[in-house]
Order: structure tokens, then sequence, then C-alpha cells
């Protein structure tokens, strides 16, 4: 395996990231944003979000399936109320936007919020709410996805696995911490690859089309994922959708777009983002109780804050450099050489 | 059993709650929505939470513990952001009186947040989110807890039970649907009743002091309440405990006074709110989606939507008469009485 393995450079992966996007259509400014959200994804650790998804994003280009070069609007409903039509093209150039607005809003008003509709896959939410934190904000990011979660009781799938992210700012334009987290019990991808490699997998993974527990990935992909949790996850998953199909007026997971497929279909899914100045409400207690909470949880032999793995991850990988496999190497590149 | 209960019928009900109070110190400008709140719990069949726990409010106001005449204060920080002081009274008024101020920015500026600190126990905050969705917002809901919860590798609880709510407007002033779901698998009390009863509890509702799983609900009672789906329940429960020690700068769980001992030291925690206009963000969407959505659900035989039991209980007790015990009865008619 690891033969078949290279390693990039934050610098190299960058480069790789950009002119694959960009030699398979997208526009250089619906690119940048979004070429740092994958190099993030990577860097993370979270292996298989970042250059993984990045060959169907290029695809989707190159057949119209996404607008490569879609103008994202934003539309001002009120000092803090921003609706992004994301026009069929990527969900970061839309998000990017957005956030300009959004932003000083937020920081102006104390709360603000924008939805996002006609959109796409817009890859690890905590990118966005990151980058929301960074600003000193704390966030909500929500995204909805193709239906693979049945009600609990039922057997039909109605929604994603649509995550809800949470950003929490610290001191100086660093994230103190930041959760990030699928409605299902385990991410569809675990499922898939174990039916692609013929494993089973554990029970409450996943679901067969009459509704019971299977451990069988093939019958788990045909019927649904478990919700985390049970009703508690299907409730997040839930919630998730309102904010998105409903609120954001973006479609619920049935009607959507395939997010892998490239069957000239937009996926037309929503996000909605929430951001919050901690100062405006707090009476000046945020920084010492997000400070006490953390310390109250590292402080913990075997306990971790939500992304501390993804941040060691981060160091290490800069150093280490990023493994790709060299068969998707040659696919990202043959994007670029255009 | 039953010959220790009677029952009675919601008005019935409602003058025993606000006599109650009233009875034993609240002012009754304090108490309207307050007793709204705790019949509407007992009628949506959540016993245990409505009439149980009134005894430890009049208990509460007449030792001082909570200042059953304190005058809440809302201080405007921008057109949509609300500080609201619940000035050591209880949490209802303090909400109440915010609410009065949020639901019109909210549906002015299409998003609106309030912070409540100095407060107190918001019994069922399903009731509250509920009472904006009926002035036809979405609305999420905060509230932290004394810490039952410990960090996922940990063993110390650092967060209460943590709950999340998120109501859904329906049409002409009715709630759609309605989550309401603590951080735990399973309610605190659950475990606090077998304990009482000498009864075992299943493996993953609780942890001992070391963090390993228990059926003794005696160990788990002084270890920890397990989170619901592990890692992504203690997530919600972070979330909440940012919101409402951090953001609206009210104690973190350890910091708190207790929800049940007469201790004299008042709770101290705090809630968030978060209203938005649907069709101010969704371009005339909301309605029809929130209808699909519910009717995915209702269309699968063994689903259903979260608070479609409460609502049904709400229908049937209202007829049927709400049980409560004797002694219970008794003990809430002696606070009356004055």
């Amino acid at each position: 395996m690891a033969a078949d393995r290279i390693k990039l450079t934050p610098k190299a992966a960058r480069k790789l990231i950009l002119s694959a996007l960009t030699g398979a259509g997208t526009a250089p400014a619906n690119a940048t944003y979004f070429t740092e959200a994958i190099l993030d994804t990577e860097l993370s650790g979270l292996e298989g979000h970042g250059f993984y998804w990045l060959q169907f994003y290029c695809a989707h280009v190159k057949s119209g399936k996404v607008d490569g070069k879609a103008r994202p609007s934003v539309q001002k409903l009120s000092p803090v109320a921003f609706r992004v039509d994301a026009r069929r093209g990527f969900a970061h150039p839309a998000i990017e936007k957005g956030f300009a607005k959004l932003i000083p809003a937020a920081q102006r008003y104390g709360i603000a919020g924008m939805a996002v509709h006609n959109s796409y896959n817009s890859a690890t939410l905590g990118f966005h709410t990151g980058t929301l934190a960074r600003h000193g904000l704390v966030a909500f990011g929500f995204t909805n996805a193709m239906p693979v979660i049945a009600p609990v009781g039922g057997s039909k799938p109605v929604i994603g696995t649509n995550p809800l992210s949470f950003a929490v700012p610290g001191r100086k334009g660093k994230i103190a911490f930041l959760i990030d987290q699928s409605s299902s019990a385990v991410a569809w991808t675990a499922v898939k690859r174990a039916a692609e490699e013929g494993r089973a997998i554990p029970l409450g993974w996943a679901l067969d089309k009459d509704g019971q527990p299977t451990t069988d990935p093939k019958r788990g992909l045909a019927g649904s994922m478990a919700p985390a949790g049970g009703y508690k996850g299907f409730g997040q998953g839930l919630i998730v959708e309102v904010m998105c199909a409903a609120l954001a007026g973006a479609l619920r997971g049935p009607e959507m777009g395939s997010f892998m497929e490239n069957d000239g279909r937009p996926i037309g899914c929503g996000q909605f983002f929430i951001a919050l100045a901690p100062d405006r409400f707090s009476g000046g207690q945020f920084a010492r109780q997000v400070t006490a909470l953390a310390q109250s949880i590292t402080a913990q032999k075997g306990a971790r804050l939500p992304n501390a793995r993804r941040a060691a991850n981060h160091k290490r990988l800069a150093k280490a450099g990023l493994p790709i496999e060299r068969s998707l190497y040659e696919r990202l590149k043959s994007f670029a050489a255009r």
C-alpha cells in the first residue's frame, strides 16, 4: 500500500488543488477559498475528504453539473440577514462572498444569519465555522445532503448525514475548540468502504431496507444509516434539514442531485450559518468561561477537546507531508494539465 | 398506587399552580407565564417535570434561594441582541420579558438573539421555543445545568444534561414540530428513580466514578450520566454550555447552586435563545418544505414527528384530567394556603 502513495508538502498540495480546480474549468476567483478549505481538510487528517472528493468536484465542473464560473449573489434582507444564491456553482465561493457581509454584521449587531441555496457540497463544514471563529465569532453551521437516514421506527431515508458544526473563538484569531458532527452513528463512507472491501460492519452502523440492524454493508447502503444516539441523532438531522431546506429554501434530501454521480443534475443543497459576537452578549465573561470549560476537559486523563486531534494532525502533517495515492494524484494532475 | 392519586382538570391545575407559586412568595406578575409553562408540561404528559418540580420552586422561594419578586432587566445591546438579567429570580419571568423584545426584533430583522444570566431552572425548554414558534419563528433554545456528564474518555462531570430545543412554526400560530432533547442518553431522573426503587439500570445509561459503564444506579449517580451517542451527545452538551455559560455569561455547571437542594445558593444558570423569521430567508419556500419534510416522516408506519406524543397527550389529558399523587397535591396546597 505504502508504495502506491506519495507525499506532498502543503505548498505542493495547494498548487495541485488550485490547478486541478481551475484546469477543470473553475474560475480562479471561485477557487481560492475552496483550495484553502480542501488543503485544511487534508492537513486536519480527514483523509478521503480532501483529495478524494476533489476528483468529483473537478469531474462535475467538466461535465457542467456544477458551474465553475457561477457568480454567487448576496441579497441583504436586513442589516443582519443575508440570502446567498450560489447559482448552481460551488458552495465555497458563495459562502466566502456571504461571509464578507455576515462577519461585519455579526460583529456590529451581535448576531447575524446567512442562508445559501442552489448550492453544492460544502465539504468540511468546520472549515467555514472555523473561519468565522478566527474572526472572533461563535458560529453555527448547517448543511444538508442526500437522504441516507430514516426516521426512528421507519425505514425509508428522508434526511442526509446532515452535519452540524459549532466553532468557539479563542484568543488572537485562534479557534478555542470546534465541533463538527454528522447526524449518523458513523460516516457513510465508512460503510461504503466496508462494502468495497467486503468487510462486515458492527451492529449499530446501518439498517437494512426494512429498518432492521445489519452487519452487511451492502444491505446497509441499500437501507439506511443509523442515527447517532437513536432519535437524538435523527433530531440533529431534522434541525439541519429545516435550517437548509426550509429556512434557506434549498432542496430537501430527496429532491437533490447526487453528490457523487455525474448525472447532469445540480445538487441544489443548502447551507445556513449563524454568527454571534461574544463580547456583546456575555458582559465580559466569555474568554474566562471558555478557558475554564476547556481546562475542565483537558485536565482529565483520556479526555480531549473536540478538535484536538485535527489540530495535532495539522502540525504533524505540515511537517511530514500529505499522503496521497499515486493513482489519485495522477487523476488530479490530469485535470490540471489542460 | 392508583388509589393514592387524584385527577385535576386543567382549570383546577392552573389554579393550584398559580396559588402555590404566589402563596410561597412569588409576585403575581412573575407567576403567570410560569404557571402556563408548568401546566403545559403536565398536559404534555411529562409527569414529574410539572407538579413534581413545582414543590422545589415553592420551597426555594420560601427560603429565599430564588427571589420570587425579582424584576428581571432587559438590556438592548443592538436592535437584534438582548441581554436579560434574571436577577436571581425565576427564569420564566426573565424569558417572558426578554421575548417581548426578541419576537418583534426577529420578525423585523430576520434573526435575533437573547441571553439570560443570573437565572434559574427553565423547566421544559420546549415550552419557550414553542412560544416563539407560535409567533411564527424558528427557534433555538439552550439551557445549562449542574454537571452530570463527563467528557468522553474522562470520568469527572463537567457539563449538565444540557438540553437543546428547536421549534418549527406551522400555519396559523401552530407548531409544526418541536425537538427538545437532553445531551445524556437518558434523563437524570430515570437513574435517580431506579436508585430510589432499588432497580438495576441498563448498560449505556450511566458510568461509575472511574468512567466505567455500570448497571448500579447509585454508582451511576456518584459517577456520571452517559452522553447520547457518545462524543456526539457530549458535543451537544458542550454547545449548550458555551451558549449559556460563556456567551450568556452565566455560571458553568460546576459553579452553580443545586437545582434541588435548599442550600441558600442561587442556581445562577443561563439560557440562550435564537429566533429566525422563515419568510425573510427562504424566498417563500418555508411552509412547503416543512410540510413535505413532516409528511415524509409521518407517511412511514412506526415513525413519528418529535413532538407527536406530547401533542397527543395534550388532547387526551385535557379531557381525562391530570394525575397527581395525593401527598404531592397536599404539599402544593400547603404552599397556597398562607
